[in-house]
């Protein structure tokens, strides 16, 4: 099932890194751009990062508002590249963050893992509708065998305001992430994890390792890792047995070539920021080589 | 500022009355369809709403998901509706209940109220990620007098899930909708409203009555009249002095024509609809006739 293959291409290529696709116009090297739509340009940046990266990641997570800025051109660059990322043999997680009321989720669901969608294999979903905003998503997840990531405890500096909100002795963070264990309880894959995984910041340790240990069949997409200041170290509360999750980099990794050298060359230094995440994560493969 | 132009067409038309655009293929009439791909079939079908009913509502409410699912023709065809329906003088409330860390939030909110965007006046946002993912929201609208609408109590069963968590004695939504009341109080319209709008459901007239009182500078979005089971007495609690919320109907008025009558004559179904609805809260303008 859908985790299963991310689980499995984790285990070979011995790295839990995904690369963000967050392409900003103003941040791609110029010969990218001369004589290209800005959509086009957009396409052609992932292109290169994908090209210069497939065999050293697990995934790529484009971020669907770097691409909704260009209205309906941009949703076909997403489009693109996420036929391209899937060619080379990459899984895909559309980090989109949808959430609405159980009609129009089935939509959002059907749109962008449905048959008929460009083809991703993962989304990001957002809980605060509850259940049945959430439930569209499972079940087409499930006839598609595709998967879902769900908001628990986000990244940013504000999530506290109202995920870390204490209803009775528990945060509300801590009840989403118990009913993500429990909605994801009904089908688990060979490697012990569900189709409902869960969005935990990597600067967030200490609520990694409580997250960790109670969700045990949740698969954890961590975003906050480099820019946003989460480390090795930080991510490392959301393995066990060197399992159990996935690691984002957007910034540093895609724009590892600024203020450091020949934007020609930008490939070589995304690259090289690419083996330096693994090798900080190498830890995790040492036990199980 | 933008929630004035909104309040000023409730008075003029004497109508509280939002359209959810929210096109299905498979509900749109069949004349609509033949020779026309599915993105065209949808503005085609919205473009005929707007023309019969745009004299008798306040604003239009596309629903993204609807669109998404044709991925980027389906984005093209929201587009044109976007703008049609500002070139036929309505307000236009986008329902794309975005929600993300603050970089990308900046990106949705210039994908959507920016200056290179369609033009809606509004857009739907989530709260779960707080107020560093809703502040760019609040930017850009400032920057290009637009407004936003918050989620706050959804109108689906399972929005007591999270919103209704006790922390201490106050709910969640109850804190979401303290956050949202201070986040406009700087920046308040002529007739009293702040940009930062919420959406509290009609499902729930208990609650809104309590943050009618609880938020009196905030403009309420009432989801959930209609096909949803609130009914025009269950949204009076959203209003004070008949002022204060629009209400939005989706499927009572674009598929008003369904088991009806001859599908050709839709949109004179739909456009006695809207009658019908503008009827039920007539109430609110009696007063201040």
């Amino acid at each position: 099932m859908s985790f299963d293959r991310l689980i499995e291409a984790i285990q070979r290529k011995r790295t839990v890194a995904v690369m963000g696709l967050d392409p900003k116009l103003e941040s791609i090297p110029g010969f990218i751009k001369e004589g290209r739509t800005a959509a086009d340009a957009l396409f052609e940046f992932n292109k290169s990062l994908i090209d210069c990266s497939a065999d050293l990641i697990a995934a790529v997570k484009p971020q669907s508002a770097f691409y909704e800025i260009y209205g309906h051109r941009g949703i076909a660059a997403l489009e693109k590249t996420i036929k391209y990322a899937k060619q080379a043999g990459l899984y895909v997680i559309l980090d989109a963050k949808r959430g609405d009321i159980g009609s129009t989720a089935e939509a959002y669901a059907q749109a962008h893992l449905g048959s008929g969608s460009a083809g991703a294999d993962c989304i990001t979903v957002n809980p605060y509708l509850g259940y049945d905003g959430v439930k569209p998503f499972i079940d087409v997840a499930r006839r598609e065998d595709k998967a879902l990531f769900i908001l628990v405890k986000t990244s940013n500096r504000s999530s506290a305001e109202f995920q870390d909100v204490l209803a009775g002795d528990k945060t509300v963070y801590r009840l989403v992430a118990e009913k993500v264990e429990a909605w994801g309880a009904a089908d688990i894959g060979e490697h012990g994890f569900s189709r409902c995984g869960a969005v935990i910041g990597a600067t967030y340790p200490r609520q990694l390792a409580e997250l960790r240990e109670a969700m045990p069949h949740t698969f954890f997409l961590i975003p906050g890792y480099g820019a946003q200041g989460g480390t090795s170290s930080d991510a490392a509360y959301a393995f066990k047995n060197g399992s159990g999750a996935v690691v984002n980099s957007s910034r540093g990794l895609i724009y590892a070539y600024m203020n450091k050298g020949n934007p020609l060359k930008f490939n070589d230094y995304t690259r090289a920021a690419v083996i330096e995440m693994n090798e900080a994560f190498a830890y995790l493969f040492n036990n199980n080589a």
